[in-house]
Parts: C-alpha cells; sequence; structure tokens
C-alpha cells in the first residue's frame, strides 16, 4: 500500500457519522477477529445458537477463554442461559458452514432453536449439558467462571474455564499448537466480512539481538 | 475436514501437559486473532512498541478498544505508560512489518526503545503525545479510559477511546467499513502464526426466513 496518502478521521469526524457508517467503521479497526458459534440450554434444555465476534484468549493456567456480551437482548438468550446453567460451547466457524452461522443472528423468538432454524445439529456428550455443533471442526466446553462488567458501555466479559477441547486428528503439533488453518476456522472482520486464512510462517519466540527462525509445523502422529 | 476422527481433550488432560504444550494448545483455540503494535511513552518521552494479540472490539459508542494485558513486566512497560501519560496507539501490521513486529517481543532493557531496536519508525502528529507505526498502514490513537481486572488470573482488560483513525485512501465502503484486507493487515493464531487473509465475501444482515445476500464492496471515491 501507498502509506503517503492517508485519510485521517478525529474523534470529531467519528461522531458526525451516521450511526451504521460509525459502527461498521470501528467494527473494522479492531483487526481480524474471531468468530463463532456460542451453543447453549435454557433451564428447560432448550437449545439456543447464536454467533460472536469479540472472543479473547485470557489465559492458559487455568486455561479461559472470553467474549464480550453486548447489552441487548439477541445477546442476553445466551448470556442469560450461561448464567443460568453454567455451561456452554464455542464452536469454530469454516467454510462450510459460515452461511448458516451469520443466519444465526438474525431475531429469531425465544422458543425457537437457532439449530432448527438454520440447519445446524446439536451434539450431546455424556456429562456435559451445552450442545456443542456437530457441523463444527473445532469445538470447546466451557464452565462459567467470571462476569466483569465494563463501565465505559455497560458491556460485560464473559470469563470460562475450558472443560472440554475437541479438534480433527491431523491438527495438533508436537509443541501442543493446534492448527486451525488446516481444521478450516474461519476470521472475520467488521461485523459481516468472513475470510479464510493462508499461513506466512509460525516465527521463534524472539529473543534480543538474535535472529528470528521459521517454526516448522510438526504434526503429531 | 473428517470431523468423525476427533482428539478430545478434558480439562484433566490439559492440566497434565508440559507447560509450554498447555499455553500452545490453549492460546490456539481462541481462534484468529488481531495482532498489532501497541506504542507508547514514559514520562521522559522515551518510546516505547510491544506486540499484543489479545485486542477485542468494546464498543462503537463511545468508540472504544480493549486488549488484555498479562501481569509480568513485559505487557507492564506498555501498560505503565499507558496508565502514566493516558495516550497510546494501535498499529496494524501488515507482511512487509510481521518479523519486525514480532521481534519486538524480545525482552529488551527499558532503556532500549523497540522502535530503535527493530528498525521501525515513530511517527508523532500535533497535539497527540504517543508515537504512531509509520509503517504501518492502518494506525489508531487512544485515550486511555479504564482498567478492569480480570480476577480469575491477575490479567487486565484495558479500554481505551479512539482519537485518531488513520488508513489508506481506497480502504474507507461507502457504509463505513474499512477494508483491512485490502490494507495489507495479517492476522495470527496461537502467539507466533501470523497468516494473510482471503475473503470470501460479505453478509447483509440476517433476518428470521431471508435469504443472505452479498454485500458487495462499494469503496468511496
Amino acid at each position: 500500500m501507498e502509506t503517503e496518502k492517508i485519510e485521517h478521521y478525529t474523534l470529531a469526524d467519528i461522531m458526525h457519522l451516521e450511526k451504521r457508517k460509525k459502527v461498521n467503521m470501528i467494527n473494522s479497526l479492531s483487526g481480524f477477529r474471531s468468530v463463532a458459534l456460542i451453543g447453549s440450554t435454557d433451564e428447560d434444555k432448550k437449545t439456543n445458537l447464536a454467533i460472536f465476534n469479540s472472543f479473547v484468549h485470557i489465559g492458559s493456567a487455568p486455561p479461559c477463554i472470553g467474549f464480550i456480551s453486548r447489552p441487548d437482548i439477541e445477546d442476553r438468550h445466551t448470556v442469560s442461559n450461561i448464567l443460568r446453567t453454567g455451561y456452554y460451547t464455542i464452536n469454530h466457524i469454516s467454510e462450510e458452514m459460515y452461511l448458516q452461522s451469520h443466519q444465526t443472528s438474525a431475531r429469531y423468538p425465544k422458543d425457537i432453536s437457532e439449530f432448527d432454524a438454520v440447519n445446524l445439529s446439536p451434539e450431546f456428550i455424556s456429562g456435559f449439558q451445552a450442545p456443542f455443533v456437530r457441523e463444527s471442526t473445532i469445538q470447546i466446553g466451557l464452565h462459567f467462571r467470571e462476569q466483569v462488567p465494563i463501565k465505559i458501555n455497560g458491556t460485560i466479559l464473559i470469563v470460562g474455564e475450558i472443560q472440554h477441547i475437541r479438534f480433527p486428528i491431523g491438527c495438533l503439533c508436537e509443541d501442543g499448537f493446534v492448527d486451525i488453518e488446516k481444521a478450516g476456522s474461519l476470521t472475520c472482520s467488521g461485523l459481516d466480512s468472513y475470510h479464510s486464512t493462508r499461513r506466512i510462517q509460525r516465527l521463534s519466540y524472539a529473543k534480543p539481538y538474535e535472529a528470528l527462525k521459521n517454526v516448522p509445523l510438526d504434526y503429531k502422529v
């Protein structure tokens, strides 16, 4: 890109944008995002499925993933299920199912399961009450641990501890790295742009005044 | 992928992994991540640059981006600068500069600026004290707004309000969407795997019982 020719928006410029343009612009800027389906059930074991794109790695000891929930009704079906039952799943999205996954963001009535509405299959495993998505190649089962309020706009960071991880054989490297590109996971930008990826390379741990090395993908057999 | 053949790790299996394997596995699972350089200065205006990969969209009104900081010394150079000065930048990473960007994660002494160590250029704009990265095509200037402690592991969510956005002409769409793929922004998975992207498509806002449509990229001229 020619970096000399730039557009510059100040906070005042942003605040003057029409609401939809502002939402699209700000949602684009945080960079490429993880995008996945959250599966949950209510007290009557009715299933719910919703797409989220604000996941964040929290830590590996204990193994935790967070996501941001907006304070609106669609997110609340998922969040109220999580707070009441304590369990939920995060399911990666691949090219074979991104249309159905995006469609879960439609505002279906509470009595309709998005699994049925978009034709994805709930999959239960013994001893874990939240539904995984059978069509998803990387599936994570979580136990709710912490709800962190963010004052500036009333959103909530929901933190869960990983209880189960399920992924295709052949995607795990000897050093523990799971190759989510090989598994077909997509990324998104903004609210609605879906992208596949092409690895450039893995890089070695950086040390001062030492050249970085390529880390070959050494799959576990 | 053949989804029938799966590997299954329970929390107990994860806890028994050697530390480095556990770190790599859990860091892979949150999905593709935004990765960017945070530029800051200390009270003496000495510049600091560090790579982070735990950014998350917080909201667009006010326009805010968050990132997770670990409770260790490397992240603390950046976070203590942010808490003391109130200002910092987030700069996307492209294929031309990902090696230098990854190298900023080396543990340089406090008196060495990573800009100098890795040969990236600080760029200042009038009235904003934190340095942008000249080589970065998408540059965001932020004002610190909120520090949110996460109890489960002592990490912190740092939330900043966007004050300035700078990106190449030709990347903005009429509806406000900024095409970060066109600008060359990369994504990462795990701690060290860098990926470029290929757009599948943008999808229309989902409504119940209506087919999704392709949203063409209508660049502003």
